[in-house]
């Protein structure tokens, strides 16, 4: 079975890599799809996104990295993807996830939404908190893969240096 | 009694309809009243968002649609209107519905509120979700009236051939 | 039109009466249908409920107090009611409340809910509190109508005797 | 990979069979394990409960049933079964099953529990409401597989007899 | 300031130390008042529920406890109590302890509710849990303070020798 | 002790001071902490938050107004401050602050954050609806402190001369 793990990722963190490391064990191949999001205006780069997940799921043999811009359904085609695999966190989250996976079930009736739960530290963690800590300042470290921790330390940096 | 149906409607989704069918049946007169919401940056103009819902109506007789860009409250009053009419979906939605609803009594206490439930297949649906899906290019004619589909393969095909 | 405001009303709280209010300025006819609800095991008799809430209501000229222990939507058809009233407390009552609207319909598709909201001073109000506070001997004037507090008061009161 | 669907199933629902139809597909062995429940005081009998499930999963060559009355992580060992399938409906609902599934997971570290999503249609249905419209006679047959309504009516019948 | 953390305690768990142990840091006395709660019909004896928690919080000087079987705002006037102490869990939860707390503040307008967070590690972690664990035979010692644990063993034991 | 209360107050409502009052009386000093929120955009400048709300909160001589743009967990260093202090509101709400009191908490394990509830008749008040309706010009005064209401009709009445 070929799954799809889709998402912004912006950035990835031990929350994401939780999930991924745990629906590598379930299907044969599992594919993470990061979704461009133009709309969201991500902080990282698509491509910078996409090598960040990369360098973490080196230990994965089974997991691929690819960006999307097209619509969940018409990616999972092309890669005759069986399942989507999604994270469940909280209340807020659980109402959204069951929105698009009733909406990508309609747009194909052969789409399963397959639900996995992270481990019970990473339930209330957020791309959306991380980022907001590292534009602060704060040491996002215990929150985010390696890989990921070295390219935010950079990329603050960089900015200082010029 | 005069109830209204305020929303920004970006675009009208058949769980709309399906709300707006239900109070038509309820109330003697039914105002659809189109928010302009210039804060939200809709993605449809208020003019198309007013003639889709018009051209969605037409089997209501008692069903009126009209823009407004001030305070609901006082929209109201200009109809004579005595009820709001809701629709009531997800949860994190209720929310905001109660919020809002309070809000508008604590303006006006002869302000009452209505809400209704939509046809349960349309229990998730959103228009942010058809605007998503609609700018991938994904087919929404399943989510919303004919005319709005209608408009929105128009609007795709325009951006087309420019 | 006929509504029907279904519920054990163990006992009539003012968040109850607040709903009942609101319905009957709003449809021609209400009944407040008073359900057996024997598996409930309620605290009041069956008839004490309805005689309470029959002596709060004496105000509201258009309002009906009735008994059954049948299915609702029978219930509805034997007294040709239109809709069902039910009021919008908290969120755990809403997801309750939709379900139970979606399984009527899906019993009898002619049957509508409309939700109502309580003041604001209710929302968070319950018989179930009213109740527990009681039976530790609580002031509870505030939470019922006159009818239910001096039902309440007697009933310790011959406790109390015996 | 063996996947164990458990519950009380007092009734299975439609809802229910709609999970295992799902689970059938994704995982080699489906056994649907019927907890006996006693504190619960289920309407059915454990007996009757597993006969149910059993004819109206006749079409599915994968699934098996067994009742269990120990520890849920003891009777996966039992099975040498992988994950724990769950369905997700409503909010309530789904703070439960995380509780649960972290429950589980801390019991056996292994032990990963796979949440699916049941069709749209059964999105609010429950064993409760199923319950409680039988028990006032009501019509359940678009709420349960034919087996269950089968047992159902013969059940009242017999009782009517009596 | 003198504050009151009340609950039934069937049993105490490592969530309800947490509390208590943070409670015990930010006022000066902090008492453990134990619900008699005979309506829930509790596992655990009133006088037992007591006993554990008392073993478990030897190492808290400025921690009592005190069984109560009156109104919450009569319990706290008796001991010259300031503010209730509560922890947060999760949504349903939350919904049921803004209630509690409006009620008490009803009640007595001076009686204040402080809510605290336990550690991640028991957010999901309940008293219903550890009993259905338990009277199935599962290991809860993870879940409880060791004389809770202890206490469960003996009973279990006690009951296996009758 | 020493409290922090901080938030953007974009602007300072009748809930938030509500709160102010409650912590005040709880706490030795209260720091009201005025993040900057540049990624919000707030409508008011953060001056003016400032000001708005030092001008609210002369009646609480252990109250001190100030801004921050650093990370929470860092200024509450400079401040020498134990705890947190947030209001509670509405369900979406309380998942943030626990996202919040829970990331906090790892970015500084002695950081605790205390939860009070805020007068019932502010339970679903809140800045963004307090914003909507000034800019439409609505009366907001029963929403916000005279000194806010003042400002924010200063602010309409010099942009109504332009």
């Amino acid at each position: 079975m070929i799954a799809i793990y889709p998402g912004t990722f912006d950035p990835l963190t031990n929350g994401h890599l939780d999930i991924i490391e745990r629906g590598a064990k379930m299907f044969d191949r599992l594919i993470v799809a990061v979704a461009e999001s133009k709309r969201k205006k991500p902080l990282f780069d698509l491509n910078d996104r996409v090598t960040m997940i990369e360098e973490s799921v080196l230990h994965l043999p089974n997991v691929e990295v690819e960006s999307f811009s097209n619509l969940l359904v018409d990616f999972m085609k092309e890669k005759n993807a069986d399942v989507i695999l999604r994270g469940l966190r909280v209340v807020s989250d659980f109402e959204y996830e069951l929105q698009l996976a009733l909406m990508n079930r309609k747009l194909n009736a052969n789409c399963e939404t397959v639900f996995l739960m992270p481990n019970k530290k990473y339930i209330f963690l957020s791309s959306s908190m991380v980022r907001e800590i590292a534009l602060l300042g704060g040491d996002v470290s215990c929150f985010v893969p390696k890989p990921v921790n070295d390219f935010i330390l950079r990329k603050i940096n960089d900015k200082g240096r010029t």
